[in-house]
């Protein structure tokens, strides 16, 4: 029925989609805020390039990929393969935007002769990008591009979806890690006594985590689940039937 | 069918079971490690006393608490009466054990005149343990005693389970931020020089993080869920059907 009315979303979905926007935009300008305020701005030079970092990450890592999770939540009426470009294109974008953030504290270490990687932070947010960078080829060549069979795809489907939450969650813990490192070697005495900017600090941590617990309630509800359209499942059962294990486009 | 076999679980949920426990005992090696070798030991008594609140906060809110999660999984043959009762145990004696691990750190924090919750280790902990506990009492509530209606615990249920996982989660990430804190206050200059007691830490650390990992990833998998003994389901429906909204003892 391609002209018939297609269904608005479930009930509750749209306000818990704003309610992450909300907090994933306050995270972005708390972030902003302290950088700005008390570390003296962000700047692709001298001592303000480590500051490029935590803005990177926070914006890639964290609100971009969070968003990219959401594609098939929110635009639910659009046709799949539109989603699913729009789902590659987000986590791209939030890879490249990683990629100089990342770019930017190997720099401010080198320049400084701080060593790299010694740190639970970097640990964790290395082992967040590497796997993300993974998950992102990983899907663009079963579910884009040249994409897998049917039956590949059904068993791949589950770990990467599992994994989108699993990434976005380590992602999340990893900028609390870089939060509390750098608070406590720029404030480490005044820190103890509520310093503003520790306060504002662990406030954006709040958001952080507050934002990852939305999207993740958004992506874990079954109700709210993107079902298919009509002619998708119309299309999938032919393409099943006809070719069993071929490859069809446009279908996951 | 009270007599015919039952069923073993599904291939894969024991390997899965078997490696969370190896990297739980793994993280309380690890964390006793730490603790003994290079922070002299842990004891209620003077400078030992803050030692005592990671090994209970590691025991209590991850190994305990991934466990208590994992019951409805493991224990998939026995009265669903039998694994609540045994949940709610786990989660109460982990609720315990979180309780004298936070006194330690107050008292420890009180002795040094140093400030109670200023950290973003400390905002995390605390909003993890506080929801923990809301989040047991409620469950205790609906499922257990007095016991709800079948139409609240259908609409409570859903928020219990994304609960839990998400407090495990929290509780990981309030973790990692607790390892970095303690390292940079005491290992700070060393620790970029990749001193032994830093690397083990850090390994501590990515060992929580599989441990959330697999244990998040054996409750999210839906052929792994704990479908209802067949006596349970016939119990089940002859309530629906009989009482309409009353509360049956035993079922969830």
């Amino acid at each position: 029925m391609p002209g018939a009315p297609r269904p608005a979303g479930p009930p509750g979905l749209s306000a818990y989609v704003a309610l992450s926007q909300l907090l994933g935009l306050a995270a972005l300008v708390a972030t902003g805020a302290w950088l700005g305020r008390y570390r003296g701005g962000v700047a692709w030079a001298g001592g303000l390039r480590a500051n490029v970092h935590p803005f990177c990450m926070v914006v890639a890592m964290v609100f971009l990929q969070g968003d990219a999770l959401l594609v098939y939540r929110v635009f639910r009426k659009e046709a799949k393969r539109s989603a699913k470009v729009l789902h590659a294109l987000l986590h791209g974008s939030a890879l490249l935007v990683a990629l100089v953030g990342v770019a930017a504290i190997f720099e401010a270490h080198g320049e400084k002769g701080i060593a790299h990687m010694y740190s639970l932070h970097s640990w964790c947010g290395m082992a967040a990008l590497v796997l993300y960078a993974v998950q992102w080829l990983l899907g663009f060549g079963f579910f884009l591009f040249p994409g897998a069979t049917f039956a590949l795809r059904g068993r791949y489907k589950p770990l990467h979806v599992f994994g989108g939450v699993a990434l976005l969650v380590l992602s999340v813990a990893a900028c609390l890690l870089g939060i509390t490192e750098m608070l406590l070697f720029n404030i480490r005495d005044s820190y103890s006594q509520f310093a503003p900017e520790g306060v504002l600090a662990n406030t954006l941590g709040l958001l952080l985590v507050a934002f990852g617990l939305v999207v993740g309630y958004i992506l874990t509800r079954d109700d709210w689940k993107r079902p298919p359209l009509p002619e998708e499942l119309a299309l999938s059962m032919d393409f099943k039937t006809l070719t069993e294990g071929e490859s069809p486009s446009g279908s996951q």
